[in-house]
């Protein structure tokens, strides 16, 4: 999860999933860790980025709505019970995005 | 930047910027402060989200395309060509989405 998704050409999805933790950290790394196994398996998934210091940021990208609602379904029925009872999260903000257009930047050397 | 975006009903935007940096940050958590207060300023902006360890999530929510645009020249004229010239970034990806729907948790409490 730590680098930048290489995604194709718009349009395409983008779940922006925005958490500020509780005090109640047991096995989320471990359930963090399914969830993007569990997303990078499914069809349409095209990519995810990860970033967490003060709040956490996941940007999972895919192919279609389609493909997020099957994301979900298979998130709803094997993970999200678990992920309620640990109380993980003290809040968090999930949002569904068209990426309409993006552009994308590479140094030309990195030494 | 480090609390979650309490942001209107969707539609709006988002402006997901995700970067990995160079080994020059010179500079840059003040270009960075910088730049949060541009985007504050501007007619249209309706809340940002950032997060960084190994890479850097920055998301910023805009009333529409119109707000998107206007702090872009902001941006360009006033800060693009010193973040150029300081090359802080290694490689970054720059994409503008459609918020669709949107859903939010608060713990009830966060004894």
């Amino acid at each position: 999860m730590n680098s930048l998704a290489n995604t194709p050409e718009p349009p395409y999805y983008a779940v922006i999933f925005s958490t500020m933790m509780s005090d109640d950290t047991v096995d989320y790394d471990e359930m963090s860790t399914l969830m993007t196994e569990l997303a990078s398996a499914q069809d349409g998934f095209l990519g995810v980025e990860s970033a967490r210091n003060a709040i956490g940021i996941t940007v999972s990208y895919w192919r279609d709505e389609k493909a997020i609602k099957a994301w979900r379904n298979q998130m709803d029925h094997r993970v999200a019970r678990i992920m309620g009872r640990e109380k993980w999260y003290a809040s968090y903000r999930l949002r569904v995005a068209k990426v309409e257009r993006a552009s994308a930047f590479e140094a030309e050397s990195l030494l």
